[in-house]
């Protein structure tokens, strides 16, 4: 599974204050918190800085990936921060996101079109939200076919089904699960990628349903998940999720994440 | 969700000792407990001993039922012991198991004929135990269509696909959560039903393997669990991924459940 560290978000208010005061201690600490506890990728989001958000993203990118051989995912709708960012990041990177909302489209396309970067393609369509699965497959269908047809290759591709709450409609959740397992099943080779703390928007104990709803979703192929590494329980259940769905060889990630107490729940 | 509480059990030491004793005060307090905590049916094993298994579950069906309006799962391999069971048990109860094994398949076949009763109906094939979903599907389709033929409505069939340890073999966990789904989706109107601790056998911290299985398989369709109720753990997770999957209006459920403090885990 590929997790996605998303702590360092300009949403954040320690993050926001660290990015105004040029606290790359801070910044590189955090990275680096998330990066041992077992994330893949390190999102950075300066989104909150909306005239100097291309600044601070290359800014984040920059201290994140001093100490740590670590691949950012470069989270931001806009072409000129993700093309900023791009300048000086090493490795391959994660852009988070292109959507089929026109402008936003033909905007991140041509960054992404023939390299190797890792693209989030969110399921947003030109006429707005999907509200289920079929809406989601069909934008998820024509995004996969753009991207393939740019050259980007399938196993590139992180298919973000838009994670809605469920406090709003009580098919969200499930309409989101049988994408995943649609888009999963019909294209060979995709992954698919969400940020799920949406789910649980206006209930209680909103932690706790977004680690059910984390467990179903692996249990329907979900195979990336950007989240906060640094919780211990979400962490347990996304490894022994991933054991009982028969990617985990002789239980061993189980066992390991055993021995190292993560299971100390 | 059908919660079938599972602590009646001779082959728990405290039941084995109340049986002994006869001791149906303590029997009393466990159906009481196991009821107010959700249970819609309650268990009953005395499959521990052998010679006098007819009379203890006869025994055990009472006490239940004495103080409480509940059904019960009358859980015994020997239909002799099942027939005994329910000469004196009120309601409807639910029968745990028929399996296509031959010698049991003909025995319990003309117990449940024609009547209401609702039936588990074990994956255990003629020639031994299902591996793969496949195996899972074909033993399923020869027990319910002979089920239906002898006037069993298919609303009160309950399919166990069988759990099998995960620490044997990588697979069997998700072989079985695709046993759960393609058999929801070929019958409609099917239900599904299992105990899961087998998952989790040779493996360390079980109830959270166990929890993190329950939850994966609400996701694929699984409607019934043989459980212990007062896990309160195990029951919000059970509640809390029944509302993601659809099947809680408004989240009635959920808030309920948070009301009643079952969510402070």
């Amino acid at each position: 599974m590929i997790i996605v560290g998303e702590l360092i978000n300009s949403s954040r208010k320690a993050i926001c204050q660290a990015v105004k005061d040029k606290d790359a201690n801070y910044i590189k600490q955090v990275a680096k918190e998330q990066y041992e506890a077992g994330a893949d990728y390190i999102d950075v989001n300066a989104g909150i800085f909306v005239e100097q958000e291309s600044e601070y993203l290359r800014w984040l990118v920059q201290n994140v990936q001093q100490d740590l051989d670590v691949p950012c995912c470069i989270d931001s709708p806009d072409p000129k921060a993700l093309e900023a960012a791009l300048t000086v990041h090493k490795g391959i990177a994660m852009i988070n996101s292109i959507s089929l909302e026109k402008e936003r489209y033909d905007a991140v396309l041509p960054i992404i079109a023939g390299t190797d970067l890792k693209i989030v393609a969110l399921c947003m369509g030109a006429e707005g939200m999907p509200q289920t699965a079929a809406d989601r497959l069909k934008i998820a269908d024509k995004l996969i076919n753009g991207l393939v047809q740019h050259n980007i290759p399938i196993d590139n591709i992180y298919v973000d089904p838009l994670v809605q709450p469920i406090g709003t409609n009580d098919t969200f959740g499930i309409e989101f699960l049988d994408a995943v397992q649609t888009i999963t099943t019909k294209f060979k080779g995709i992954h698919t990628m969400c940020g799920l703390s949406n789910i649980s928007f206006g209930l209680p104990k909103r932690k706790f349903i977004n680690q059910v709803f984390a467990i179903m979703a692996v249990s329907r192929g979900l195979d990336g998940l950007i989240v906060n590494p640094l919780d211990k329980s979400m962490m347990a259940s996304l490894i022994t999720a991933e054991t009982l769905a028969g990617k985990d060889e002789f239980c061993m990630n189980y066992l390991q994440a055993f021995r190292n107490n993560l299971m100390e729940l």
